[in-house]
């Protein structure tokens, strides 16, 4: 037996048993969806998921959605009106942020291989662009010169310094996203001097960590990292955005981040801030924290199976939808997301089991000796924190499954 | 710095150093596309790769293409003239193999997660299916006297043994495929005692495997294994399908199979095979080794930038088409698939740099700390083995990004 991470604990059941969203019940959306696997957003713990962001930290402080974690085109248009910004990191995703309605001066667009394409149209429609390098910069103040149209043209710092404990380290060393700190004034200046509108700087140092200490030091540090680039340049930023950071329990173990600390260190780093930043605005970008809970992914059993002894639910479902779940992106170790027997919800566990994808190949495994109460074909298996980095993220078109559709309840 | 896999010996360049695919030039091509990344398959290298097979293997034994490692459809048109049949993973798979034009007869159908209706359009369409469970075929009977059409039905054994060396174990041990092997003359016996037309037995133990002896011994027990399950059956088998596990060379110390010495040991085992195996047929079925190696993606740089002293070329491509060369499907430790500066091909290296993908994420690199002839902005980089597990095995949406396009030269 092999434990699984904590099921959020807003999700329940019905009298009898069955698991709900939204106030609905799982299987009779999945009935109304007619077919098998899907995503099930809730609308109304996106809701909350930004109320409780807004009550930990301080007014001042912009929310933006870092749209890559979950790009449905409901949950974006849902996403605009209780964010401040979104996130872009292609031409693709900018679109699709401005046909869900958010005005060009709330985007920003960052990405280390921005086309000249996606550069020109980011300029046209007035997204601030993130710039990734000096060379990136100069390409964008040649569109601007060729348009004929001032260019919001933030710049992205490497920092020095990475988040301790993120699972994703996006800065301290050697990385090809941002300009190294060293640089940075220099390229400031030149941005200044082009003509361009400078927009401030984008400090992300590492995503999905849990550690409120360790989350409020690096804005600390990002704090001071942007007070020094001002102070060296002279100017101050109008915008810094301090990053992202926040992660969600996926595994047995894990807790919630104590969002509450790191807004409450924040609150004490922004009054305290030095002199050169008292004109600025903030942001801190969260995607995951933001989506991940408010999702889950729902995939029926299609057989029931013994092999030598060890039980497999083989489902519909599998890594095509779920590539993250399966232990196959960005993990070393696999461990076993949140998983529930969605007509037993709350039940008590009764058997071991391995619980499958349809794919023809031994990575697609979604629950590794998990122990959950019985069930069998016709029954539907849920997985948990299926709001972010779930259909975007994964191989729709593996051995021609196709995608999974998705609701916004 | 760090080695990369062994670039494929058929690929040359022209006097300018061009890489040439089909005897075109990759910079050509690319622009004739009009667009970047692209996928490139070469087709006279499909077709002397299943020549090269078949010079290697006994005429009586039948070459399947496993189309799960590339189903890209100009390219199963161009398969369906060379192999002697299909195997397919999922009611998609099959619509596309016979969209294809390859003949029902020739296309067998296996994966543990088969739905009701995907049973139902096999039987209807005569394609076999290798029933993964008891349940399963008790399903695909029921179905089958619904639909008063006799079911073509294979039994997908799970072996007692693996292939040593395998990528992928696929037997050995509880498994969520095939039906335990001690399980497999009563399932057997009933399915023809339903009156379905049974074709024999599917025994796949592994894949991605480069050692010769291995994968012949692996045979050879195959052979054993359906050659008992035949005696205790008291019916020849009209198929043996001995499932795959050739490999291809991926990473440095990589080599390629042997498959002479595979061809020849299965011709003596063949001769020397079991009275009850006698009339039986056999096939191999074959994905990645008939399709890695005459396939390469292509991708432009659209970033030259150095970070800390390291030097970081950003192409327009990235793990969403490529996932696992990224190392992210499958692998432990990242590795370097065999990678090259299109311009420059078979010119001294002159610098180490890491090429990454334009995805916002430290997950997305292609080679890391490579040493290559120099390249900049607008220069191609191209990456090999790029024909199996490539286009369909990746989140093409992912920040985005949109689907690569393929083209078959």
């Amino acid at each position: 037996m092999k434990a699984f991470g904590p099921i959020p604990a807003d999700f329940v059941a019905d009298p009898q048993q069955m698991l709900l969203i939204g106030g609905q019940r799982v299987d009779i959306l999945a009935d109304q969806a007619g077919d098998t696997p899907l995503f099930l957003y809730d609308s109304a713990m996106l809701t909350a998921r930004a109320a409780e962001w807004r009550a930990a930290f301080p007014p001042e402080v912009q929310l933006h959605y870092a749209m890559k974690a979950n790009p449905f085109a409901p949950l974006l248009a849902h996403m605009a009106f209780i964010v401040d910004g979104f996130d872009v990191a292609s031409g693709g995703e900018m679109a699709a942020a401005l046909a869900a309605g958010v005005a060009a001066e709330h985007i920003s667009f960052a990405g280390p291989g921005k086309r000249e394409r996606e550069l020109e149209a980011a300029i046209a429609a007035g997204v601030t662009l993130n710039v990734e390098s000096a060379g990136e910069a100069e390409r964008a103040l040649a569109i601007s010169a060729n348009l004929g149209m001032q260019a919001k043209l933030a710049v992205r710092v490497n920092p020095g310094f990475d988040l301790k404990g993120s699972g994703m380290k996006m800065g301290g060393g050697a990385k090809p996203f941002g300009v190294d700190a060293a640089m940075v004034p220099d390229l400031v200046r030149e941005i200044l001097a082009a003509g361009a509108d400078w927009r401030g700087f984008h400090i992300f140092a590492g995503s999905q960590a849990l550690g409120a200490e360790a989350i409020a030091d690096t804005q600390a540090q990002t704090m001071a990292l942007a007070a020094d680039l001002a102070s060296d340049i002279g100017e101050a930023p109008p915008l810094v955005n301090l990053g992202g950071g926040l992660g969600v329990p996926y595994f047995s173990g894990d807790s919630a981040v104590d969002i509450r600390l790191v807004g409450a260190r924040l609150a004490d780093q922004l009054a305290a801030r030095p002199r050169i930043l008292r004109g600025s605005r903030f942001a801190m970008e969260l995607g995951r924290w933001l989506v991940a809970e408010a999702g889950i992914y729902v995939t029926r059993i299609v057989d029931r199976k013994t092999s030598h002894g060890d039980i497999f639910l083989v489902t519909d479902g599998g890594l095509h939808h779920q590539l993250a779940a399966s232990g196959n992106f960005g993990t070393v170790i696999r461990r076993n997301y949140p998983i529930a027997v969605a007509g037993k919800f709350g039940a008590e566990p009764q058997e071991v089991v391995s619980v499958v994808g349809c794919l023809c190949t031994p990575l697609d495994r979604l629950g590794d000796q998990v122990h959950l109460p019985t069930a069998d074909v016709g029954d539907l298996i849920v997985l948990f924190q299926a709001g972010a980095y779930g259909a975007s993220a994964s191989p729709a078109q593996f051995l021609g499954q196709g995608a999974a559709s998705e609701y916004l309840v």
